[in-house]
């Protein structure tokens, strides 16, 4: 069934009307009155509706029921990620979109080498990836993205959710299975990954003081546009959404 | 401690002699004899020693011992992907090396839109992408990297491993979970993945067939150089290198 997210719909009651690109899309498939569509609202949702008209520039959906999105993990994600240099942070997004976030912050902390120039540029760029990503693996929550510059917000966000992973190069540790196998029902999880520099040891011991799992994972040193997309597969897996 | 490949080093009895790049590499270090070196062998096996005598464009080490690559995971995975387009294959091969891939082979099927052209040249610059990904990650196994025309040597090398996972996006399969908890203790394992275009019923019907496992990994439709990696990672996880 053809799927479309609603950023440009309109829906009043029981109708939505689907304008701009998705309701030119809608005439490229050749759609018709009587077929069915999913109108997804990118927060976890879908709306299943019958085609009743297709226009010059907007289709009518009458809609039928709504879901949630059965792409959707039980487990709600979000991926906080030292600010990466270059095209990283790019791969990160469309990586961890596809892999289940819901949302993605970049920050500032200690041993970032890049700088925060044109975040807002930046930030524009990301959210057209994620979107783009979530519409090409059939999600149906577009992860948002933010940037924060503040490290102690990071962690505030972290203690939040029934699981904070911190991930960690060195010293004391549990490995991420453990934690994550400690926690197997978490509704809510974190996943903290440092820039290429890594975390200060101050910054990782802040986050063992509030309480987040201090997390190896394997013997390897991970790149940082790696690592988030490897911890998000753990937690999948271990939270029986692989 | 400072880690080499010895891929251009002569070990003769317990006396090795370092040359070319990683002796220049050594100057740079300002390694001094009586220190201690890791020289790996690029095949799982670190070499333990001390430095002799760093000379120009030489050093000598005296090995005292030999011992299996730390950060080896007990499972030696096998990467077989559909050939993909573009720079989907060094992104391939740069995250499965650092996932802890043993070998990846690229292979031609049904759906591929990749043409082999210049085949021999693309192997060349993956095995280069592979070395710095295991360096840089501290393998000790470099991956190696080959290609494959015939789909039938694609299931008869899943075949022979412990844990045959042939991923595919519809139809009758078990979850990734499901099929590595069946075989946690596997010692070689492979990982079948398709290229832009997914495969053929056929061809997943063949994987079956011969006794593979046809495996989900989640609801979300996987781009070809995403699904790789996170297949590992699953792997990984599920039999206790994570």
């Amino acid at each position: 069934m053809a799927r479309f997210f609603m950023a440009g719909t309109n829906l009043t009651g029981a109708r939505a009307v689907i304008q701009g690109k998705d309701a030119e899309h809608i005439k490229v498939l050749r759609l018709r009155p009587g077929e069915e569509v999913t109108l997804c609202d990118g927060d976890g949702t879908d709306f299943i509706g019958n085609i009743l008209h297709v226009g010059e520039g907007s289709a009518e959906v009458e809609i039928l029921r709504s879901e949630p999105s059965a792409a959707e993990p039980s487990v709600r994600t979000t991926v906080l990620a030292g600010l990466p240099k270059g095209e990283r942070g790019d791969y990160l997004v469309q990586k961890c979109t596809e892999a289940g976030a819901a949302d993605i912050f970049f920050f500032q902390c200690t041993r970032c080498i890049a700088k925060p120039n044109n975040i807002e540029k930046k930030l524009e760029r990301w959210r057209r990836i994620a979107e783009e990503a979530a519409k090409q693996s059939g999600r149906g929550v577009i992860p948002h993205v933010y940037y924060l510059e503040d490290f102690g917000e990071v962690l505030n966000k972290a203690v939040h959710c029934d699981l904070g992973l911190f991930l960690y190069e060195t010293g004391e540790r549990i490995s991420i299975r453990e934690a994550v196998e400690a926690k197997p029902d978490a509704e809510t999880a974190a996943i903290i990954t440092g820039p290429e520099g890594g975390f200060e040891p101050f910054e990782a011991e802040l986050a063992r003081q509030v309480g987040l799992s201090i997390c190896a994972m394997g013997p390897r040193i991970l790149r940082c546009e790696t690592a988030p997309v490897m911890a998000l597969t753990a937690l999948m897996y271990g939270t029986g959404n692989l």
